[in-house]
This record gives C-alpha cells, sequence and structure tokens, in this order.
C-alpha cells in the first residue's frame, strides 16, 4: 500500500476513535444536540487542524477530505443506537482501546507530516504529541475543565513521546515506512493500554513553593 | 453596488453586533477595563480571524480594515453612555436582535469567502457557522462558562446551519450573489428570532450511558 | 550588533521568563509532570506561535531554533533544585521581575516583527500586546480560570500598549532600532515594575446593567 494511501486509513480511524472520546464527555455535560456536535467534532479534528495551521499545509486535512466530516456525522447520529445496544461497563473498555489506538494513530501521522514537510526531528516530535493531544485538550476546556491529561497522573502524552521517539529513530535509520509506522503506532498504543491495565502512575510534581 | 463591498458592510455590523455581546459579557463579570476591551475585541475578530487563519487569507480582515479596530474602540469607550441611556429590559431586546443580525451576517461572509476561495459546499457550510459562533465560545470560554450555544437548548448555530444551506443552494443554482446574500442573511436572522419568539427549543441528546 | 541577532536574544529571555509563570501556575495546581511540562511550553510559546500565525511567518520562531524547546525543557528539569533553594517571598519577587521582563521584551518582539512585514502600525501594537500577553491568557484558560490580566486591576496589557506606542512612534521617527528597542523594553518593564510597587489600579468598568 502506498504511504499516503496508509496515512490516510491511519487518520480516519484516528478521527473517529477521538470524535467518540468527544462524543462521550459531551453527553456526560447533558449538552444540548448542537453542543454534543460540535464538541465531537472538536475533538475529532482539532489536533490535526492545529498541526497543519503549524505546518501551514493548506488545504486542511477535514478539507481535502470532506467525508471526513460526513462520517463524524453520522457517527454522531448513530450514536444513540450504539451506545445504547452496550452496557456501560464495556463502553469504558471499549473506549479505552480506541482512544488508545487514536493516540497512537494521530501522534504518528502528526510526526510523518512533520518529517516530510522537513521539520527538525525535535519538532517532529512535538507535533506528534500536539496532534494527538490537542483534541482532548480543547474538549476538556470546552467542558470548562482543567484538561484531564494535564493531572490524572497517568501516562498519556508520554505514551505519544517515547512511541514518536521510537518511529522517528527507526525512520532516520532508514526503516520503511510502513514498518516504521505500524511499529510507533502498535508502541503508542500498547504502552497506554499496558499502562491503564498496570494502573502506572506519572510521578507528581516535586512541589515546594506553598 | 459591488460584491466586495456589499461584504465589507457585512463584515462592519457583524463586528459590531458581537463587540456588543462581548461588551456585555464581560461587565458582567465585573472584568476590568483591559478585560473588557479584550473580551469585546476577541467576540469580535475571534470569529473571522479563525475563518482567515483556516482559509489562509492574508492580509487577516482586521488589518485590511484597521478602521474595525477603532471602530470596536470607539464602541468600548461609548458603551457606558449607550448603556446607560437604556432601561435594562429594552437592553436585553435590543442585544438579542443585534446578535441575531450578527449570527446571519457572519455566517454568509464565512459562507461567502469559503465559497470564493474554492472550497467543497460542505467546508463553506461549516466555515459559515464557525465564522459566526466562534466568537462566542471565545468569549464564553474566557469568561470560564461552558459556551452557552451547547447547551443552552435554543436553535442558535442550527440557524447558521439552515441559513447557510439555503444561501449555498441559492448560489449553487446561479441566484445573483446580491440575492442569494440577502437571503441567506434575513433566513438566518429571521429564523433566529423567531426560534426566540416562539420559544423553539431543540431537543436535548438521548443519553444512556450513566 | 546585528538587529536579529537582538530579537533572537530578546525571545530567548522572553521564553525563559514566561516558562517560568506556566511553571509555577501548573505546580500550584498539582498538575502532574505531564501537566507542569506542557502548561510551561504553552505559557512560553503560545504568545509567539500565535503572533507568527497571524504574521503567517515560517518557520514558526520555535521551529527556527529548537534550542528554545531544549531550553524550556531543561528549566522545567531544573526547576525543583531551582525553587527549593529559594524563600517564598523571594520567588514571588523575582518572578515579578522576571515576568515583567518578559512582558517588555515580548511585546517589542511582536511589535518589530509586525512592522518588519509592512502591518499598519495598529496593527503593530495589537500584535506586540498579543505576543505578550497571550501565553499568559491561554496558561489561565488551561488552569481552568478566567484569564488573571482580565480582572486583576493591576496595569499589565496597558503597560504593553504604552511602552509599544512609544516604540513604535521612535521607530517612526527614525530612532535607530537598537535605541528604540532598548527604550521601549525599559518603559514597559519599568512601568510595570512602578505600577506594582505603587499598588497602581486601573479603574473598574462603570457599570449599570444589572
Amino acid at each position: 500500500m502506498h504511504l499516503t494511501t496508509l496515512l490516510t486509513v491511519i487518520e480516519i480511524a484516528a478521527t473517529i476513535a477521538f470524535a467518540m472520546s468527544g462524543l462521550v464527555e459531551a453527553t456526560r455535560r447533558k449538552m444540548d444536540i448542537v453542543g454534543v456536535f460540535s464538541v465531537t467534532f472538536v475533538s475529532a479534528f482539532a489536533g490535526g487542524t492545529l498541526r497543519d495551521v503549524l505546518l501551514d499545509r493548506r488545504p486542511l486535512f477535514w478539507v481535502e477530505h470532506t467525508e471526513y466530516i460526513w462520517l463524524v456525522a453520522a457517527l454522531v447520529l448513530s450514536a444513540p443506537l450504539l451506545l445504547r445496544s452496550r452496557e456501560h461497563h464495556l463502553t469504558d473498555k471499549v473506549m479505552e482501546v480506541v482512544d488508545a489506538l487514536g493516540l497512537g494513530l494521530f501522534t504518528i501521522s502528526g510526526a510523518s507530516l512533520a518529517l516530510v514537510a522537513g521539520m527538525p526531528l525535535t519538532v517532529a516530535l512535538l507535533l506528534g504529541s500536539i496532534t494527538a493531544v490537542f483534541g482532548g485538550v480543547t474538549r476538556d476546556v470546552l467542558c470548562n475543565e482543567i484538561p484531564k491529561v494535564y493531572h490524572d497522573h497517568r501516562p498519556y502524552t508520554l505514551c505519544t513521546l517515547i512511541g514518536g521517539a521510537l518511529f522517528i529513530a527507526l525512520d532516520q535509520l532508514g526503516v520503511s515506512p510502513h514498518l516504521s509506522t505500524l511499529i510507533g503506532i502498535c508502541s503508542i498504543s500498547g504502552l497506554r493500554l499496558l499502562a491503564l491495565a498496570c494502573k502506572w502512575r506519572i510521578p507528581a510534581w516535586p512541589r515546594d513553593t506553598p
């Protein structure tokens, strides 16, 4: 499969994963239909949009692929049926897996595009993380909360940095894009799921000022 | 009147309308003068700025027309006099009309510019809504609130989508820009005022997850 | 010293100053290490990034100078030691001076780059303020607070406007860039420190609507 096609497939899956997280959060806040739609769109598109704006890529990914917009809209409309057919406990578990997958997918898409655009390696690493995390941060800000990823002590951004660094290292070593992409995504998603399963916690900040 | 001139007139009126909404909200939060200025500017300029950044239009509309900046500054400075001379109830009613007008104006300006830039129709529809709604969303985030448009169950974004779709359809059918612009603005502003007068409510999100 | 070099030195010092403010705020919120890193980065880079996006400057300043990223990372990692070695009262005083310096530095960097890009004078004035204040505004939004600069009644944005106007006036009068830059920075930082020392307050907004 051509690399561009692969990245497109990645983007679609990641978009669905992150849309779901926004959908669940907005319904928990008892938003109305417009609010649910908006927060879902923002969760799905904000990370990739910021990536494109920072890289000055035009058309934006959801302009180039307007089918993403319809996909997310269809997801929101079908959600009441999807959510109804599942037990709550199951939904939480499913969401964690979907979200971990989205995390890996979006990180590698951000880092890949940054490398293709000739960015320095440090910037590619940061852009991978930003692409993956910014949607969730914006979602939480719109829900009037401190972003969960900043204070829940569970590895999330850290996974994107570790797996992103691995992907960039493999890419620099001349490993084929397909393989490095696959390894990058699996390491991030796997690390995230492992961290959840083992209840790993990242340390609190050593704090002296009152 | 030339279409560009028409769009400029639209932008000026919409800018004033949205600036007023930020001004009222910031004074309600008892912000200081700098806060009132800032929130007023953001309410007036954030939607159009995001539209320009997403479309990669430069110069930004408030760089091309620096008189907008002075206009908003003059509005803020004259506001204490304006607000003093009116009854509270009247002010609320006036604000609703002004805001409805701004809603129509900014939606059509966003959708028009997107069409001129050759964007797909779906994107033009979304950009119309984003241009109209983003200023208010940012205003509420800066005031540390969940954006009102996401949970007040009153049609706002919906009006921009319906009227925006009507405008885009007329445009595609070859109706003259002047006529389609006029119909678009009137349908959005009218729909919004009708929704307020009839107390229409948009349904809550069907919710099963606890 | 060449002007570009001077602006680079300015940017480095301002970046450190603003990173510190984010670091302190994030630790006060008891964020985890990832949150502290993120808020520190955002406080340091958001203002300059928004400036670059609005001016359509690429590469972004932290892409052109990836050493800034390492600098901020090193600052965060060394912070526990730095903060431990100081009394709390002293830290607050030091922070005020560092922040005042950052305020002056970032304002002049924003205004300078806007002038170099051929922006109108009003826009250069606004961009100076935005560059200086946006990092702090974003920091407070991420910490789920109304931005302090909007309601603490202490001159902050006002200092950037006064000193920024002075810098632009000197620049237009043909004063050498080095001198006008120096005067601009000193006037903003000095005014801020004077305002804090004398406990100057900016007036509340005259408010009549209930």
